[in-house]
């Protein structure tokens, strides 16, 4: 019989629908070593109660202090706005809670550490959820890559595209406001850039950078409102290993709705990937002669990481796959009582390197991404 | 309160777990006016019991009878090996349990007018699982065929390809013996681009053929067997609406894992459609003057069939959302208490283009398309 | 010094111009082996003059049987429609002219007999232009499938696409009567399709077919006119190496402008390739584990089939290089005293193959393919 | 009876090659208003009589300076290494010749400005060959970009990936060394990235960047010598229109022979082009409701820039095409006594960008591009 792990979620809206779907998901088809329990869903809105009914979970409540303090609770999900995080983990972390974290960890780096130095003085698993790690084509680019596949890197570009508020008629919400978001592309699209760079390529030394919002003002209920928040960012990186980046985040980019794309080129071949066509991974290796050339694998085979745990070959697998598997990979971690990956400390390096992102732009130089204390592992 | 429909599924292997993964998934997602519960899991080997508490069914039986049997059971899913289909419908229509059968619905035509005809005196919902009408992608080729988006519709190819078998190696199993699996690649695979022709452009009026079996002989258990299947079938038709349509299903195509993919040609445009990309259709409309091209349209947006109930757009889904939008359609027919499609009648069409497609390798010449007995509508 | 070939051009329109081209350029990037020399253009027309003088013809003609008369001249291209060639090319066979001829090279199997019966007679070097055997990626198809990277060719598919007469406001012209252009869809894009299985794979042994005409009526200056040539056809085919192929021919595909497409599986891999992106090659090699996947091979090395002698690699070719990789086969032949190919028996063994998808079509049967008199080889 | 235009090319290698072919392809497909007479080839080297007969020229010199000073010469192409091209270019414009010089203008934009300013003050036609400007499907976008379509432009990306010196063991040739080729993938790549995006999108108003050499030393007969050129450069870029801008230059990237990609995202759509499919353009246009989605244009039909001239729609052009492209704009521009564009005023233009980007990777900081004296147009 297997230990069981009871769950609460913070946060009912989209992330909380595929959470829950993944808690539902899992046990399908994986074995973590524990067994989850769909505890406690938490938010706020006259939908709580029929949405956790739907979902499937045991209870709910509106305050999330609740959830933190509940001595049935083992393990919590944090899925809120950012600038909520830092409250909820420190508390969670206080009452012994393993915490997933929604990304970005926090509002910064100085949040991030608070975050993580807690974490680790509970003794609890945390991670983050940067849940792009776990498509089985990253997955097995990450692996080529650590096998040497690639060589040496010499260079990373990686893009993310979206285009809801192309149309300057799109009303104003919280994310167009600094206070309240902390960032425009740069918070949401940028952590996941960032991660997937430093996953696949390492730690960023320095960078440049420059934001814009294209659109000034938006209008809230009939008042134009200022937006405060970058609608694109481009940035540029040098890594410690050596290799140059390139970035650009936007949400005003027409055509892409989801668009995460990256390319990495090494000393002995090169990687592509494409979120909206996440099953498959394109690799070119130096060295084939006259047959040369980028080739197209399907990363569905039972060979490829998570894949062999759904279905046979050639059946492709969806975006929410990602949360089942980085739930198994959370709670795997707390059944062998050891620290998952990409923990708060991945959380903290990847504020680091946005924080430099924005302090680049507004100084107009290149800034060395600083380690902030506590972080020096 | 709605009305609760209890199900028996009969198969736990392959199919069995799409199934009950989609009856999971469900309820989350889509509300088809009836609530399933996932009665009772059928099937045969030890993994029987542990396989039902995996995917969350309530009890378990060996016995096939039994769940056609069981007053508790409102509807039975048929997912075992197409020459049992018809025993275990017919007893089920009697028992007035609703059907879902996997396809093809039958062993031939014969068979398969059988299952109809008990289907329609029992008053019972019938459908079979002909899956990839369900892929949002799908679904909106053809509601723009049938709005007319596309004019006249002139030509359509459709070909299934995968190469499982490829290696001359693979062992001898069931799917080799034409007693047990009436045929090779044009059964299963056969069956698939049958369907997605019928769905798009209409009833097939005459077909010819030829089939092959590359491989003649496989080892089982060291012996040499002989290879009664095709690995390989083409063929061509003419539709009575005037279009002709080209056909290759095999599974000894090198590169291909599960590779369905489909094009229509009309007056006024064309469609491209791959399993292997399933979220994105590919559409040309004639008129767009110089700007005119393959437009790559992801179907992930609310407006589009299905895809609203999951993710915001651009976030893709994968090859088992079918299932749910099938069962989806299945318990809704339930609920409003109308015949859903594709029914029984579409599974006997389906036979009869089969059995014709059969006839005219071995005869060498067009066959017309027959219409079976008690099909006429 | 070489030996000048003096040649003398039949027909000065689209393919005119694409054979003139070709001799322009042929002797800066290619050496035959003989030094071509643009003698005299023929052709109907107040802009004869104008276009030799533009395209560098020292000499023009109203007259063909001047052409294939003039002791001045060595070599024929003829490119005039079907029906003339026949007794072009027998005259200039009969004046010991080498000849390179357009496809298809007569109306059918028993012209094309005569006119390789008369060229062996005269001891000429006698050509046929399937062209696109001339692209490198094309070529190197071929000699990967020599050197058996594919093993053992199980089936081809392949489709020639077009549309410009979709619109049926499109005027009648020659092609749409039977009595001029022999077939429809058939004629000028089934030659090649056949050309390139022949080449591909090998010798048809049986086909089995359908055509269609759509659009049943054009009109010509404003009168109702029948047609009577194909808008399109679907055939299916066995080899004698027992591959299976299949073909599409259509002049009415919505969005394709000029899209011949092939692929062939084999025992071991696997290629695709397509006109519209002729530069291109894609090929699957069985046995890549879990790196496996089409590659595409930009086939601009210069270890490619007439690419090295153009531009570096990356710097793609355009269709017209097909005309000069031509001449320079058929001049080198001349040069080299050897039979090029593809030769008068080709372009009869693909009337042969034609001929007998005319009568399957008509006879609703598989037709054996003959071997005309004379094709014994 | 049109002018003749006596042409004196300077360079008989690669560049050589390409605009050989480029003259004697010219007259038979477009009409500039004036007929060049392919007078002289200059060139250093044992071949060049073998070439220029070959190529068609109708003299030769190994002395530039003849080039330059022969009164029977209208016009020069200087196509040597950039270190050249300031004096010979003042030359020929002393001389009253006008001017085609290949890319980049100059070593830095003090070099250009004295260039453009001597061929204004001698009233000569100056063109520098950005030749990508005459892809049909670039100067579509341009078009489209000019006509609204995109709306205002929010970003820009383009790379220009090339492998050829991957291995490490390429020897040490002259534009591994900084002092003959000024710099390593900026000067050639970078060059025409900066073109393309001030062609799509506007001027450059400032922007950061880093450089990197991975293979420090390669090996010159023998002996190792210190590389001292860029093998790749990032760089970010500010418009003044505002649009930001994002761009990679690199040797180093495996699998790309010559990938030049470029997308441009606007308020009202986004465009997508890449060199090695240079016949296509993708096209998206917001506002195209459910049916929204990229769209590949082929770019060869009659009313799209340039493709006219050629062949019909779907018959794909080569990369040389746009040198013949450029000459009829160059030739044009002589005939009709204009300025053509890309002028000497570009090529400055350019190198001002150059140099602000160079200086951005020195001093680690955003650089204004400076406006150059003479330049203020």
């Amino acid at each position: 019989m297997k230990r069981a792990i009871h769950i609460g979620l913070i946060g009912h809206k989209f992330m909380g629908k595929a959470h829950s779907h993944a808690l539902r998901d899992l046990a399908m088809f994986f074995d973590p070593g524990v067994q989850p329990v769909m505890q406690t869903l938490c938010g706020l809105g006259d939908d709580l109660e029929e949405t956790a009914r739907r979902y499937g979970w045991l209870s709910t409540t509106s305050r999330w202090q609740d959830v933190v303090a509940d001595p049935a609770i083992d393990a919590v999900s944090i899925l809120t706005p950012g600038r909520l995080h830092c409250e909820m983990a420190l508390a969670a972390a206080a009452n012994g809670k393993h915490i997933l974290c929604e990304k970005p960890l926090a509002l910064d780096a100085a949040e991030a550490a608070r975050m993580y130095a807690a974490a680790e003085a509970a003794g609890i698993r945390h991670m983050v959820n940067f849940n792009y790690r776990r498509v089985p084509a990253v997955a097995l680019a990450r692996q080529w890559i650590e096998e040497g596949r690639l060589g040496r890197i010499f260079h990373i570009r990686c893009s993310y595209q979206q285009d809801w508020p192309l149309d300057p008629e799109t009303p104003f919400v919280w994310r167009f406001d600094k206070s309240v978001a902390g960032a425009g592309s740069m918070a949401d699209k940028g952590s996941h850039v960032v991660d997937l760079a430093r996953y696949l390529v390492g730690e960023f030394a320095e960078v440049a950078a420059a934001t814009e919002i294209f659109v000034k003002q938006r209008k809230e209920d009939g008042v134009q409102r200022e937006v405060t928040t970058d609608d694109a960012a481009v940035f540029t990186a040098r890594f410690h290993n050596g290799a140059l980046g390139l970035f650009l985040t936007s949400r005003m980019a027409a055509g892409h709705k989801n668009r995460l794309a990256v390319e990495v080129n090494g000393s002995k071949g090169s990687l592509r990937w494409d979120l909206e066509r996440l099953n498959e991974l394109e690799v070119y290796t130096a060295g084939d002669g006259s047959a040369a050339g980028f080739r197209n694998v399907m990363v569905t085979e039972a060979s490829h990481p998570y894949a062999g745990a759904w279905w046979p070959p050639g059946h492709v697998l969806g975006w929410e796959h990602t949360f089942v598997h980085q739930y198994y990979e959370f709670l795997k971690s707390i059944a062998e009582q050891r620290q998952p990956a990409p923990s708060f400390l991945d959380g903290l390096r990847n504020h680091e390197v946005l924080d430099a992102v924005a302090q680049a732009a507004v100084e107009k130089r290149w800034i060395e991404v600083p380690r902030a204390r506590g972080a020096e592992a």
